[in-house]
């Protein structure tokens, strides 16, 4: 693959493996280095004699949200960049079933 | 409040505040360091080039998952202590109106 | 049980067993009727030849939204009328545990 | 279009419109069938008095699970019959733009 399709379908790999958007992977990146910074403080918390339940919870659900945000990015990305273009190369198959499996999950 | 009584309610700090109890707040903290862990290996595999949305999309599933898990925990350990007791306390409209709010969040 | 008794506590059921509070019965009563009619001209819509995907996930979601609202109604009443109260009965083992696996349902 | 391409592409209406594949559309109509019926059932158990509160939310969180599948069912649908086209189409925008909006409801 040359240099110019590679920058055009930069969700190539070299080997032609699908892979993550730049920009998709690093505002994912950012995000989920915020909901690590989050997730410091409520193990700094949960240190402490009166750390308080419902505030632990709270917490926790914030931290979920901001997960569940970057799992949408991630899942927007991949659709534009490789759902879309199933059809087009034949994997349509492949592709829905492996993203209905990791969506099912939990 | 003395010692004795203190350890009976170990949910009550020294000003009579209600805090979470010593065991639950252990267990929630090893499952929320475990949780950190994994977001930390996301955070490295999101740093490669060839990261794949839907492996990133399940780990942090996985991660969403582990903070629900850790939820629980913390609410089962908070509806032991602090809410089967409410009616005794008398405090029960806050600790129910206080715990919906939480769970609402989102 | 006397009728002003049964008044005060409008939750115990003649055998003493715990139930819904008439209020929140009637709520949620009125909300999954609604839902029920949602739910019917999502079925109503399915029977077209041009129903169309997206509109049919907005609409399930849609009555998924109001059955979590119901049962957060469901969980507030019985937060209020019986988990509240545990302490008092006796019974905060039992009424936990149970509540935990209800909620831990899917 | 001619009665073979509109049966090979029958998630297409004659005007061209995308419309559900009727093989989806009749499995999600059968299982929201079943799901309108528990709902019924729930709505017949809440005009008896001693309805419990933690049956009632076990009943309702089984409907939601119910309305989840059929969501998912529909979702791939979508995705096999028309994000998997999207760019064969010429509408990957549109198309992905308006399933994370559906997505992102509640």
């Amino acid at each position: 693959m040359n240099d110019v399709v590679k920058h055009k379908h930069a969700h190539h790999a070299a080997g032609g493996r699908l892979c993550m958007p730049e920009t998709a992977r690093s505002v994912v990146r950012r995000r989920l280095a915020i909901a690590k910074g989050h997730l410091e403080s409520i193990l700094q918390a949960l240190q402490k004699d009166d750390a308080y339940c419902v505030d632990v919870l709270r917490q926790i659900r914030a931290v979920e949200g901001a997960l569940q945000k970057a799992g949408q990015i991630t899942l927007e990305s991949h659709l534009r960049a490789h759902v879309a273009t199933a059809a087009e190369r034949g994997d349509t198959e492949t592709i829905v079933e492996e993203l209905m499996d990791a969506l099912r999950y939990r």
